[in-house]
């Protein structure tokens, strides 16, 4: 078997206010594309297909219209699963009426277990689910963890495996050690979300959502596709793109790369300079841009004088002659701890530390909600 | 053919804020026995669905369930449209994969004049839809109305007949004269958004869905089915069931009734009489009640101490001693001329008349509005 394996779709996506909708359909029809080019017999897509429960209406006609061209029109089969993102009741409308065309997303945690046999593979969809639900499929109150009920699932999966054919997973979690961007919106709990790498083994291939880096994990038998574009400032140097997965002998992976309706792009420059012509007619303004200020002065009316030459502005702040890595530091704030967050920011509001009993209430609230995710 | 008619099922639908879920769930599982018994060709669903735009998750199941039950289990051929409550884009998701198995949610305006050939008939799926998108369907500027709308869809519709065949419209709209409830949630504008019955003179049968009463038009050919459920006080005398509808030879037309799971009901008594056991043992306490007080002294608690005993309760009025028919003509408002409505409103909050100036700004935004609607 051989298929193209995307994920992290996010339609109706917006970037610092900018609708992306046009950007996405630009992406996504690269991929129908290359699935042509690359004759494969099938295309993964590992969650997210939305980035809202209730997604708007422009966002599902896309959705919608992109699954009749490829699945009724090209007649690609898809195996897809709903992803954090999603909402796994409001996707699973209509569902079991798609498969007759060997189009197959699954939104349901106790339905992953059996497999679908598709040419030489057994394919398992496992959406995005919650420690619960693995607890109540399985009646087994120590499920606490996503680790843990991964295990189980795993355990459960193995079960089916038929000896003569590869075994394919399909899912959308984090994988432990992976290196995540700032667009995932998922603050890690002191990793007790995330699955160890080992629990994937018995697999030929994971195909993984969650992380919009291609690169996230290292892994030989797993790969997340990232994002098909790039939803945040900390992913400006990520090539985007799909993988190609041959797995009709040993496994072989391909690397495709995808293009952007417009790029993300970081700009140092003076306040003269930016207004220059000589100076932006050699970039394209079009790109979404991120603007680092080298002035020292207070600049009258900046925003709408950069506006009219630069129509997407992610940002302007001002490098004061430091170097601009320095700023980027910014975004580790999202992988610290979130106790260290909360006083943090409860520093930043009211001036004054949280007292001990405040900081007790803390470390036992993030516990519990620790212990019933 | 022979075929079950209903609409307006609003799943999801509140009463008074009592959720009416369950009481959905127990009369549409009647429909399905209806239908076996009557042995049907197919099920029609006239518009209305679900009750909003976006509908909640429950809600969403619960149509799904049910049509996975009537057409992939029991193989029930569904002739179904979106009606103005649904939002026709989130409708659509998936309705491609549908036709398969004969399930087809016609939600578009544009695809409703190629008709379904089944069995005799030909039956033309028309959504709800407002006038702007007849207008720019015909490219025809003259479109303010709904009636000018129709006068071209049903032409245009005609030039589709096969003269061997049976002709079936499923729509969604008010047909002019019919009678309204308190449940349909649309003020009559001038009598714009309505439809001649001659219009429909050329199908063999009209399954209507807008209106709540089964009862609302009389007109040889064409019927409202009306809700499966009472959806408010006003409805409380209206028989709420199924059309089976055949068309094998001449049209002939069987109302099948359905039963709730609680009946609407109005008690008129004495604070005393409502508490007292010898009285409401006689009566279904679990029902919907609607309870016109006797009584004209102050009585302290009176709403925990009625609930206690009567757990629906839609509402507490005093009756006064005078008829409570008196109390039920206040739902003739809705029928208003809406200028009169407004001029009402006003009085009501701030006690004063509209000034001439007023006056003539609000005839020209209601002119505006018959307009563009």
């Amino acid at each position: 078997m051989r298929f193209l394996h995307t994920a992290d779709w996010h339609i109706g996506k917006k970037l610092q206010g900018y609708d992306l909708i046009e950007d996405q359909k630009y992406v996504l029809a690269q991929i129908l594309e290359i699935a042509k080019e690359e004759k494969v017999d099938a295309i993964v897509i590992a969650g997210d297909l939305y980035d809202r429960s209730v997604p708007a209406v422009d966002a599902i006609e896309v959705f919608n219209e992109l699954m009749v061209e490829w699945n009724l029109h090209e007649k690609f089969p898809i195996f897809a699963i709903s992803g954090n993102h999603d909402s796994n009741i409001r996707l699973s409308a209509g569902t079991p009426w798609f498969s007759h065309s060997n189009y197959f997303l699954q939104t349901r945690f106790e339905e992953s277990f059996q497999p679908i046999e598709f040419k030489n593979s057994q394919i398992f969809l496992l959406p995005y689910f919650e420690p619960i639900a693995a607890r109540i499929y399985f009646e087994d109150e120590t499920i606490k963890t996503i680790q843990q009920a991964i295990e189980k699932v795993v355990d459960r999966m193995q079960e089916a495996f038929d000896p003569n054919k590869k075994h394919i997973l399909i899912s959308h979690f984090c994988v432990m050690g992976s290196t995540k961007s700032d667009s995932e919106t998922k603050i890690e709990v002191g990793g007790l979300d995330a699955v160890p790498g080992e629990l994937l083994e018995p697999f030929d291939y994971v195909g993984l959502g969650h992380l919009h880096n291609k690169s996230a994990l290292h892994q030989k038998n797993a790969r997340y596709s990232g994002s098909p574009l790039k939803f945040s400032l900390s992913e400006i140097n990520q090539q985007k793109g799909v993988w190609i997965v041959d797995l009709e002998e040993e496994l072989s992976l391909t690397f495709r790369e995808l293009t952007p309706l417009f790029e993300i792009e970081e700009i140092t420059a003076t306040f003269k300079e930016l207004l220059d012509p000589t100076f932006y007619q050699k970039i394209n303004r079009e790109n979404y841009v991120q603007i680092y200020l080298e002035d020292r002065t207070i600049i009258p009316n900046m925003m709408n004088q950069l506006r009219k030459i630069y129509p997407r502005i992610l940002g302007v702040e001002r490098s004061n002659g430091r170097e601009v890595q320095v700023k980027r530091n910014s975004k580790k704030v999202v992988t610290k701890d979130p106790q260290k967050l909360v006083q943090g920011f409860f520093k930043e509001m009211t001036n004054e530390e949280l007292t001990e009993k405040q900081n007790q209430w803390l470390t036992e609230t993030l516990q519990e909600l620790t212990e019933t995710e």
